[in-house]
């Protein structure tokens, strides 16, 4: 297989320097792509697993967008959803009947849930959880866990980022993932100040190995939450709709307040939700919230097309089994030339890292050869599959991977 | 001119209300519609300048989607541009080469720019603002006017709104429009500790006569700002691109460090963007700040199509002689049957209110007539006009607007 050379998106990146902070900023930043000269900066085109950069390079892509794509670049049906709403009104003076449509769809598919509430980012929602758990408690602590990630506004960043003030964490209080006596220490030490808990459904940080919820963990917090008028509010924003249709909590089986979902709910489509049960909407209602585009009928839409082609295709069942096929073949692969690949979290999003790589050039440098080869891979941010890799793109892609430790194993 | 029923709307705000807080929640709710009997609560369709709603009832619509809509709904070259796009890629792992295209455009259109920065909603600009100010002076308070809009973050809103702390507001120091002394008084209360001052370019408040800038009020604020190393902030959501087409700080002429876009900025296309000097790139680009959907490339070729055609028909000039026809016509009206209407703001956004209604009910029934009769007011916040507005537009408007008031008389 010959190995991809980039001189347009090189080109674009130095006019884009010229005129955008950073060039390209914050999750897209090539910054962490290394060795960068692996990497395509701009993409030209997408269709179903793949995308073409601007150098006309090909990559079966497992960072789907980052998560937003989960069916398939530009999938017909959701496409003809979103174009029919398109053709009729997008963001008008007064909501389409979609939006009523989406928040059915929602109730009655995500496990437990009384209402939804639909917004733009994935940060809209984290947000409008944290001000809605206060407004129903009168308190004003929230619990995260450490390394966790909820968005970028200031109380989501840790003291110390630029931009961010003491003040924006004065009411966070961040414990370890799977440690429920460090949430019983916080509860004990903040009685009765507590307004929530937050927390992804697996602690999936960057830079680090992914971790599922120790058995009995999330039933423990949900009864101490319980035990102590504290709301628990998910962040699925990332897993939502990869690990289970009717959300992440019914995969790990427990019951939350309030799930944040974004990203996979609509194709790609901009849409991002709170869906909460019924005794939290007298709160939800209080809190004034609101965007200049967050009626809009077009990603709504797109959101029940995507729902309904997930759930008609079974989306979550191939993702676990293509991201299974995927890793076990890699693992297995990299046991030939002599590597260990670790990998953590779950088959539909998973976190690969090889071990003995205190520097992480090995896995950096085994990621940029995927790259290079056609397989579009980052080093330390969990992977995505999507519904649209078929058996042919991981079969593909293992073929590229071994070339990858090929070439790892002589330079 | 037969007056409007609106069953279907009601029929789809009771499913709603099962299912979404408020059933239609922040700046769309019906809550301040009154009597709610008169408007619509649901568009099924939008072109030019109208929407029809779920009854098949037709609007002329002056609040265009409260701002997006500035060159007429589903605009064929705006619709053209974002569909080509589509074809290609819209949402996909790396950004597309319009992203470098839109910077460029916005550099050289907006008056002072050196760079841009793409979010989504409008307070993802004014807290991205935020942030980069705090990085460049390491300085934490932010002056801001007092009843102005930035959006509905908690940083935002005032203590004392549902979810909000008083921590939210601890840096934040509110003082009245067009007064320089009490902007002197702020810096010498908080002398080295004011990184910022944001302001809307006039101020536009909801439930208020709209203000002008006094007579070299923005350069007197300016000229504080530089003497004092504070970062002067325009958040140009709502005017921009409606007042001048370089950014409304060219309308009013004075200088500022950063300037927030959204609405205007791609007819109705979800994309929002800071821009600013090239003495703000180095701490805009230190802040960590992204979005799932930040880098999608439909909406920024939306937004290149609309900034085109803006230019090419001069739309701030039809805007602004549409709305002056549209207010000196109708305060004309008023008169003949007694009653004196006051407009402030801007001819392209107007503030209208009937003068001597001290429980507001002469105006809110007087928008309601209008509205049901098939031209779409609401009654404490100012309306936008379109280029899509036509002089017929204006024509059929006045004489709804001559019914409604005789309406009213008889009322």
């Amino acid at each position: 297989m010959k190995t991809y050379t980039y001189e347009k998106s090189r080109e674009l990146f130095k006019r884009a320097s010229q005129v955008i902070p950073c060039g390209i900023y914050g999750h897209m930043s090539p910054a962490p792509l290394v060795p960068a000269t692996d990497y395509p900066f701009y993409a030209a085109r997408a269709k179903g697993s793949r995308f073409w950069d601007v150098d006309g390079n090909e990559f079966i892509d497992y960072m789907c967008a980052y998560g937003p794509m989960v069916l398939g670049y530009n999938h017909e049906k959701v496409d003809a959803a979103a174009l029919r709403q398109l053709a009729e009104a997008n963001c008008v003076t007064a909501p389409g009947p979609v939006m009523v449509q989406l928040a059915e769809k929602l109730a009655g598919l995500v496990l437990g849930a009384g209402w939804a509430f639909f917004a733009k980012n994935g940060n809209d929602a984290t947000t409008y959880a944290l001000m809605t758990a206060r407004a129903a408690t009168g308190r004003k602590k929230v619990v995260l866990i450490k390394g966790g990630y909820h968005g970028v506004a200031p109380w989501t960043q840790a003291y110390g980022h630029h931009g961010i003030l003491e003040e924006d964490n004065e009411n966070i209080i961040r414990i370890p993932w799977n440690d429920v006596s460090a949430f019983e220490k916080a509860i004990a030490q903040n009685s009765g100040k507590i307004a929530a808990f937050m927390a992804t459904p697996y602690h999936h940080p960057a830079f680090a190995d992914n971790e599922m919820p120790a058995e009995g963990y999330w039933n423990e917090m949900e009864k101490l939450c319980r035990a102590n008028g504290i709301v628990l509010v998910v962040d699925d924003i990332r897993c939502g709709f990869r690990l289970d249709i009717r959300g992440s909590h019914a995969y790990f089986g427990f019951t939350p307040d309030m799930v944040c979902f974004c990203k996979a709910i609509g194709n790609g489509y901009p849409i991002s939700a709170l869906v909460g049960t019924e005794a939290m909407k007298t709160a939800a209602s209080k809190v004034f919230y609101t965007g200049s585009y967050w009626f809009s009928a077009v990603p709504m839409a797109a959101a029940i097309a995507t729902l309904e082609e997930m759930q008609r295709i079974n989306a979550t069942k191939i993702m676990a089994e293509r991201g299974t096929k995927l890793t076990q073949g890699m693992k297995a692969i990299a046991a030939n030339y002599g590597f260990e690949l670790k990998v953590s979290g779950h088959p539909a999003m998973p976190y690969l890292r090889i071990m003995d790589d205190p520097s992480l050039w090995l896995h950096q440098k085994w990621c940029g050869e995927c790259t290079k080869r056609g397989a579009y891979f980052t080093s330390h941010h969990n992977w995505f599959l999507s519904a649209a890799h078929t058996e042919a793109d991981i079969d593909k892609t293992l073929a590229i991977a071994d070339e990858a430790f090929s070439a790892l194993k002589k330079s």
